[in-house]
């Protein structure tokens, strides 16, 4: 058997063995799902010695492979990142189970009894980089949904992912759970991505989670349905009717809190009406907050010393201090804009008057769109789920921050007492 | 330009155009979109004698070709279609328009107002096979939730198709719309498919309906979310705990009542502890409707003359007045059964005990599950969706019959008063 055909074997096995657990997961009670997660925020704390002595061969792998201090602090399961695994957890365990609710009983002229219930979506397969910690969070998530989970992460976090894995398969088998439930590809072939993105009969989600290229290769070459966000091109717009007082502090902190976020501000529109006022004094706190702003021939010429944006600046995620500033002369020609170089992430208005921000809610085309307030809540925790597997910026399934409920679908139940088709 | 960078570029231009329509139906009024269905279905009656001559063409050409009978009678838009065609505008009409119902608004520590907006999904790609009523039905139920529709029916209805189109732009026109909201493919190219499959900047849903080929080429080929059914294969479990008199009914209905449908029954499974005494009595009353039975070796046992079921009889879809009957030891056996050979379509339960009923709903995988009822109810309509434009057996994002809510997705939208985050 040639290596890649032992890959595809592989990754085939774990996929259907995924599938087998994820029908026995289906009917699990919540109190028996919380328990497991207790017995991985247990095990966390139990075996930190052998989980941090793994990790260091990651990081020293990685050291030696030249990766950037970035990303070793990225790969590294310090004290305060496993303290923050076994949170999570805990976060996890509070939140509801969304499993088995019915919605919308309806009484149909037959009398039949219509619903919906929500089931788990099955098997996910997660596709991600190097932070191992994804490896707890993503499975919590999935495991309190009822789903099977496949975990492709970043090949420097080899030995990281496996023996976090072995600490969920023991949770699960410690709660008489099939075990199959929470597997990792344990090879660091590229070809293992390929061969998972082809186990259509066996998974039924495909969520990536990395730089833009991962996510391109995942969306191009996946014949399992895909949730993705490509990147993060957030604008706020400050209409006509802002209130600076309150426009400021949303900008600086839209921009500056964490930059290299995806829900981080990456493009600035002005109302030509308040340009002449407003720009000066928004673009003097920027600075003072050591953004580089990259301005428009307006912005330039109100704001002289300002840099002039080329061509290529629109519409880019830099993930960095630096922003795109553009007078537009009208609320219309701001949305024109978001649509052409937004990413359907999040968008802000900020205005006090009451139809705009009617229409900008209304008209906009992105995850999130918000009245006077930053863009850095597009997060699941802070609009309220809880906790997010991702950000969806397509609009199929789910759009937005996916939680727990967006990882299970609704099937149709019905209450018959012998009806028939007429 | 070679022929098919040609039909590459058509079907790019209309891909772009569907997609400016689309922003612009995004605000329009519920209204206005019901007085487009109303021009159309004056337009329909107005219209009549142009629309049947051309109809006869197709219906010409098709003889010529050889097409069946039944394929024929599916092209030809008689009275009746037209008027069905109507019928099902005005229905449209009389829905509920989702587009910006905003639920769920709930409010974070930090005031912050979080909802979702239903939202249109944008443009949508019908392919689809020959009756030329769908163009009109899949159209309006798009329309209404404020969507593009790229319309590719089959090549023996082009002629039809073309004109039901021009009579869909006329409408959107006396209504001020942008035409391009509605566009037929106009050539009849296979091509055409494999261009539209990959427009993913502009297309964000493609619906295949047809036989199980066409459908398992688009979902192999596209780059764009697929909602779709393979194959209809549903059964009914009779319970121990089964009253007869409401199985026989159930069980008749379900196979006979329109058998060449996908939510037509295709295998029977029956408890063993009462295949003794309901096997004769329900077979002799399917062999009264028609019925071929294809039983197992104990149904044969029990019901001499009965002819015996091949491997590939079960989970087979026969579309026809046969059926496969098996006896089953449990219900976990049948469940097993199903999750094998169904097709996640429609599985229905004959029981009296609350326990099996509740367990059978909770456990079995389908798109409907159902409690002493005929499959025939998985329909949009009887369901209650009011009209459906398919039926989804994947999970994502849908899960059995899609109405007018199916064909949107939900925004958050944020109201601030000038938050940040910390």
């Amino acid at each position: 058997m040639s290596t890649d055909a032992a890959v595809q074997a592989i990754v085939e096995d774990i996929s259907r063995k995924a599938q087998t657990a994820s029908r026995s997961l289906t009917t699990v009670s919540s109190q028996a799902k919380n328990n497991i997660l207790q017995n991985v925020a247990d095990l966390l704390l139990k075996r930190k010695a052998d989980i941090q002595s793994v990790n260091q061969e990651d990081v020293a792998a990685g050291k030696e492979k030249g990766l950037s201090e970035a990303m070793l602090d990225r790969l590294t399961l310090s004290d305060n990142v496993i303290e923050s695994m076994r949170t999570g957890l805990v976060e996890v365990m509070t939140l509801p189970d969304p499993v088995g609710q019915i919605a919308n009983i309806s009484k149909r002229p037959n009398d039949l009894m219509v619903g919906r219930m929500r089931i788990p979506l099955g098997v996910i397969g997660m596709i991600y980089e190097s932070r191992p910690n994804v490896t707890i969070d993503a499975a919590a998530l999935c495991l309190k949904a009822g789903n099977s989970i496949i975990l492709r992460g970043g090949s420097e976090a080899i030995r990281s992912n496996i023996i976090l894995a072995e600490i969920l398969q023991e949770a699960l088998q410690k709660g008489a759970i099939n075990s199959d439930a929470v597997q990792v590809i344990p090879t660091t072939d590229r070809q293992a991505i390929n061969h998972l993105l082809k186990q259509e009969r066996f998974v039924d989600l495909i969520i990536p989670r990395g730089g833009e290229d991962l996510i391109r290769f995942v969306s191009e070459n996946s014949r399992i349905p895909v949730l993705k966000h490509y990147k993060g091109v957030c604008h706020i717009y400050v209409d006509k009717d802002a209130d600076y007082s309150k426009a400021t502090p949303i900008i600086i902190n839209s921009k500056v809190q964490r930059p290299g976020v995806c829900n981080a501000l990456e493009g600035l529109l002005i109302h030509k009406e308040v340009a002449g006022t407003y720009l000066p004094e928004v673009v003097a706190e920027l600075k003072k907050s050591g953004v580089t702003v990259l301005g428009c021939s307006e912005t330039v010429a109100i704001c002289p010393g300002t840099a002039a944006a080329g061509e290529q600046d629109w519409g880019t995620e830099f993930l960095d201090l630096k922003l795109c500033v553009k007078v537009v002369d009208s609320m219309q020609e701001a949305m024109d804009y978001v649509a052409r170089y937004g990413s359907k992430h999040t968008e802000t208005i900020i205005t006090e008057n009451y139809t705009t921000a009617h229409y900008f809610l209304a008209q906009v085309d992105a995850s999130a769109v918000m009245v006077n307030a930053s863009t850095r809540f597009n997060d699941g925790g802070q609009l309220g789920l809880g906790a997010e597997i991702g950000i969806s910026t397509t609009k199929l399934h789910s759009y937005g921050p996916m939680g727990l409920e967006e990882l299970t679908t609704q099937k149709f139940i019905v209450y018959g007492t012998g009806q028939v088709r007429n």
